[in-house]
């Protein structure tokens, strides 16, 4: 299977997740060839929405480069949502992660393995 | 041009004028074609949401199957948003119409090009 077909399959995974638990979400199209800022996905219920980029890895570091974290604090402030990134390590679950909690290197913010256990938190506990 | 070409440079018009007057605004992907309800665009600024329906025709009426209005309400229900259709006729701009604003035959949902000054709103007064 390509990166990008794994890729759309774990977003749609996630989409399952979301309306399991009660939330309304969506794939956005052409995530990362728009012309304007836009997430992978987008999820609201009642109050709160998240805006969502998300990456599987077979490695054990995932690297974002800044632009994508800068459009998605971008379209997060704009649209009003809280801006999360969602790392699939392998033989692990999803693991959502607030900007706050990516390391920051000279071009690129940086997610490792090792932080999944440590500030990476699961969805039913994102969504409570 | 195709008509579904036709349908997806008319939701990247709308994307455009939404970011245009500081909104954001996102295309979802598969809409029509996924499993779950997915709205065409979805656009939010600050403490509002809206999720849209877009329609592009070249007829005088345009019809909405019922199903499609019902999903419509039920992700914008459970996201949090407005529901609103958004279509364009003949030599007319884009009007937005509430699901209320929609006359309901046997099996689908109607808007003619005369209810446009009557009942649709401009993307501006959508906005406001």
């Amino acid at each position: 299977m390509s990166a990008k077909s794994k890729g759309i399959n774990g977003e749609r995974e996630l989409i399952r997740s979301f309306w399991s638990l009660g939330w309304a979400a969506i794939r956005t199209a052409g995530s990362g060839s728009s012309h304007y800022p836009s997430p992978d996905i987008v999820a609201g219920k009642l109050g709160r929405r998240l805006a969502i980029e998300c990456k599987i890895t077979a490695e054990n570091k995932k690297y974002f480069p800044l632009d994508e974290i800068n459009q998605l604090v971008y379209f997060a402030q704009h649209f009003g949502a809280e801006p999360f990134v969602a790392v699939k390590f392998p033989k692990k679950k999803w693991f959502f992660f607030t900007i706050d909690d990516l390391k920051q290197t000279t071009n690129s913010f940086v997610i490792s393995q090792d932080d999944c256990e440590i500030k990476g938190i699961q969805i039913e506990e994102l969504l409570n």
